[in-house]
């Protein structure tokens, strides 16, 4: 959509600019810019919209792409609508007493901040593990033991790659679980697969302006992909994963990047041919491979798929974090590189605003040298497998003509709809209390609508005590 | 100086390219290039650098500036230059055993990282407090306390602006011990000085494209401002700090940068009427003024002056950190912020990506509500002021010619030097094995040289076992 600016200055007797910028529909993009405009507080709670038809005769769009815009956004409780008075901002929830004026803040897809936004009853929108699961005890007894050990120079400078002794501890955790091969100089320290990507954006983006998503993936990663100037172009994705063979473009592509482990959102592993064929792909044709293993640990019912990376280092980088399997409080994450990218990484990391508090990589390389960190991760997989099977469960029973897939790992599952009764069913559940999100948001823009409707529903998400009233709600809501 | 890039592949037989980009004087681009390509292993430990003369032509600058640039890089212990053998890349400190492959790292003015560089025996560049001081015990015990009581959401996604319970302890601290009038609404927690300079230059750069700022600052910060399209002008300094009524110039400036506390590095507070006048002139005119509050705390004569800040809040930004009280590996700092700003800054924010960890902000919220970094900076402020006149009283018998100034607070004094004589003294000094800073490498480059000659000597530094080495190092290399 071209950049185009709306003053809407005269309908609200404020200053407000909407900026329709930025990759995907016009629907997305106006429904993006809403968001940015509600939770930067340019509207206010309570603040009346135009009416969709004066929108669109302002933005010159169709009116249908505003009322849908506006529909999504009730059903996503950004706004009210009333009968007689109109669409409205919804009301923020009050600040707890003594905390000062809280400024509204809401969600962003895909990399969520619901700090204070009226909240629904329920949250299966996937993304973040429960935070109540957060392993407070065994993590300050690493941080106990990590700071009294920790050498003077803990306290300096430090070093851009991050803490020898993380990425000591994470070369070892990696190779033993997830099969990648590296050493601790071929690892870098990050705050997140976010940074990771910005980073190989700046440092791999020049080899090839051009790069391969998968057709089904974060948006949010598109858009940062997007803002760092890279154009990116979809691959389908099937129930083998990506379909690597549409990598043989006349188009050049530099940088393909997948989810191997779970194709993100729709859930299977990459078929063992396309993982050798991706490979093969980037030796002959001199590309780099990214693999975002955002929750290769979580696997179910069988041994976990091991990374793409060890099938050639010099060709894959593996991009992982805590953020799913602790908290993404932390902001911890890290890249393990072909030793030639290492230097450019490092580089392009610049100065140290953008590293991680040396403390708490000393926390996190003792939780993971002291066992801790596995056995979080084994207890938290019990739990999510519990989770899992109380979902599929309960939807076999009241909802067997839904069926769930993506269920072998990860912390959601995809629930498949019957086609066009996605959004509907969004709405519905944002009725019943009950936030979650349509596989439609996270479709490539460029990807052609292909009737696959479905709900991600990120069963990790809630504390324990309202999963079961989660599930009910989810069923109410289903056709 | 113009965008150009030499290729150094003949000369050193490798692929080696130098960007010479960026503010600065001829030979500071250069020196910033060839830190660069030393920093990231492009320039191995050991690499004879081609002669300056060839340099020279191939990069078609005077040899003056190439051999300059060199000696200068030798005294600061990057390259080291024999009879004979040439100018080479100096030799790297071997990695300890069990670490990996080390690449060389080393210091970025005005933000060190020299793990691993070539240590010179004696540091005192300013910048950082001595790592050993850092208060392990009575963080730990906070990081228990705040961990225990902290509510499960402090795991969850987390709020743009920083922890509620950090910002109100620092709404209190700041109020008590800096005069500050704020909010906690009106903090936004940052990951330090840097950032928050960066997040200002994208909101407040729009107003106006001009900044003014002192005559002699942080390069690093000044290049942070270039990098982000800001071109900024210098105020003149004086014993009065920075002369505000230079403000009052044709072009129209929109944002002044002043270190009001402290002058950095000359070491004066700024004049109580130019404390009025940049605030009389910030509401007449509608620009902003950002106080960077690098070393508030440390003040060691009287009570600490009080922030600019209080004189008006709307038209002021104070920036903090706890980079020089506690440790920078923290990455935990604020701004108080103008109300009309704090959105646009959260904004600006963007995701999570930027953001503080948050077990870390718990623990500083901690720290500070329970008096604890009261403590340290009081333990802290003894013992910078024994060193600081521990350096008086070792100048003042062995080195009476020189004067000592900006003491009255901070963490670095500036010795006065005999004019034409600053960069000879940097010399010998590195040849006594100590790393000491000039006062021209803080100089404005659009600020003419004013034969101020002086060594910036940060005597919190260095740990307590090596200060009298250094102070004996420093007398040695005086004129």
């Amino acid at each position: 959509m071209a950049d185009s600016w709306v003053n809407l200055a005269e309908s609200l007797g404020a200053d407000l600019h909407l900026e329709l910028t930025g990759p995907g529909s016009r629907r997305a993009v106006l429904m993006r810019a809403l968001r940015d405009a509600v939770r930067s507080g340019r509207l206010a709670p309570g603040t009346k919209l135009p009416p969709y038809r004066s929108l669109a005769a302002d933005l010159r769009i169709a009116r249908n792409t505003v009322a849908d815009a506006y529909a999504e956004l009730v059903a996503e409780g950004w706004l009210t609508a009333r009968q007689g008075s109109g669409t409205r901002v919804a009301q923020k929830a009050s600040p707890p007493p003594g905390r000062g004026k809280a400024a509204p803040v809401a969600p962003v897809r895909g990399q969520r901040t619901p700090a204070r936004r009226p909240r629904p009853t329920y949250d299966l929108v996937q993304g973040q593990p429960d935070p109540s699961a957060f392993p407070r005890g065994a993590w300050l007894a690493s941080a106990r033991r990590a700071l009294t050990v920790a050498p003077h120079d803990a306290f300096g400078p430090g070093d851009p790659r991050g803490r020898a002794e993380l990425r000591e501890a994470l070369a070892e955790y990696l190779a033993r679980v997830r099969g990648v091969r590296t050493t601790p100089a071929r690892i870098v320290v990050c705050s997140g697969a976010a940074h990771a990507l910005r980073l190989l954006a700046a440092v791999a983006g020049g080899r090839s302006r051009l790069w391969a998503v998968e057709s089904y993936g974060l948006p949010f990663h598109r858009g940062l992909l997007a803002g760092a100037g890279v154009p990116t172009v979809p691959l389908t994705v099937d129930e083998h994963g990506a379909r690597t063979a549409e990598l043989e473009t006349p188009r050049k592509i530099g940088v393909v990047l997948l989810t191997p482990a779970h194709q993100f959102p729709t859930g299977g592993p990459l078929h063992p041919e396309r993982r050798a064929a991706v490979v093969d792909w980037a030796r002959s044709t001199g590309a780099l491979v990214l693999e975002d293993d955002y929750d290769g640990e979580f696997r179910y019912d069988r041994q976990p798929v091991g990374a793409v990376q060890s099938l050639d280092p010099d060709r894959v980088v593996l991009m992982g974090s805590v953020s799913k399997s602790l908290s993404p409080t932390l902001r911890i994450g890290w890249m393990v590189l072909p030793e030639q990218l290492v230097d450019d990484i490092v580089t392009a990391k610049g100065e140290r605003e953008q590293w991680s508090s040396a403390t708490e990589q000393l926390t996190l390389a003792d939780f993971i040298a002291s066992g801790a960190y596995d056995r979080h991760v084994r207890k938290m997989r019990q739990r999510h497998r519990r989770r899992r099977d109380q979902l599929t469960a309960v939807l076999a029973e009241r909802a067997p003509q839904v069926r769930v897939t993506g269920i072998a790992a990860g912390l959601h599952a995809v629930l498949r709809l019957p086609p066009g009764t996605e959004r509907a069913v969004v709405k519905a559940a944002a009725w019943q209390g009950l936030a979650v999100e349509g596989l439609a948001d996270y479709r490539h823009p460029d990807f052609p609508a292909d009737g696959r409707d479905g709900l991600v529903v990120g069963y990790a998400t809630p504390p324990e005590h309202t999963y079961g009233g989660a599930l009910d709600a989810l069923c109410r809501s289903l056709p």
